[in-house]
């Protein structure tokens, strides 16, 4: 593990995964024609991937099947933070081999709502800082 | 406010602005030439703007200032959780009467490395979402 300087640290890539797989909702980035989009979801970790469960139709499917994206988890108390992000590929699963497979990680959606279309991200890049908090963040705060 | 199923409501804009104002770890998303960036940041809301700090010359002052820019903050718990998405654009604060106005927030950094530079988002669009989690979210989870 290397510093950045002495308060944000850079992970390294098991760490990431490790992180990950203690936390079940991220957020993921896609950008079609300049337009960026964030959608919250419930995820797991399997192999060194990302897998989350949506509708199908949707805008997220349709902004980020097949694109680059971005899979974003962070997690903080009040002495310290991190955040993990994953940049890659988001595919849809379709054959029965890769739908049982996905399966096996017993996702469980955000809500309730009917979720029948597994997505995967492979991951091309993933990076991930530790942030150790200044005493100022521990003080109260007030707003204008 | 309206339901869109049983398990999601679309939140009305005041009540956005007042769950922002309590969380204060959201996230700046960017997209220049296709590609997105996500950072983590420390914010404040400020008279429904949402205000964070950065060092200059950073990848998200590149790629945020003057462009359309997303800010997400969500929370939850094991009953419910919520998501708010602010839709506008980054302004850099130059002028003293701007830092004056932007100090009063006092805003803290994530962490207490150099940041000098606000950066104010005005909002184009706030849409926001609860989420109330079905019976299956409760129970045990494995991963394969």
């Amino acid at each position: 593990m290397s510093g950045t300087d002495d308060v944000v640290t850079i992970l390294p890539v098991h760490e990431c995964w490790d992180l990950m797989g203690g936390v079940t909702l991220g957020r993921l980035v896609t950008s079609v024609d300049g337009q960026p989009e964030i959608f919250p979801v419930n995820y797991a970790v399997q192999n060194r991937t990302v897998l989350f469960r949506t509708a199908e139709g949707t805008k997220l499917v349709s902004t980020a099947i097949n694109n680059r994206v971005l899979f974003e988890v962070d997690d903080h108390n009040v002495a310290e933070g991190w955040s993990v992000i994953v940049k890659g590929r988001a595919r849809s699963l379709r054959t029965s081999e890769q739908i049982e497979e996905a399966e096996r990680a017993q996702l469980l959606p955000w809500t309730s709502t009917e979720k029948t279309h597994y997505v995967r991200v492979i991951p091309e890049l993933v990076t991930g800082r530790r942030f150790r908090f200044g005493p100022p963040l521990l003080g109260s705060r007030e707003r204008a």
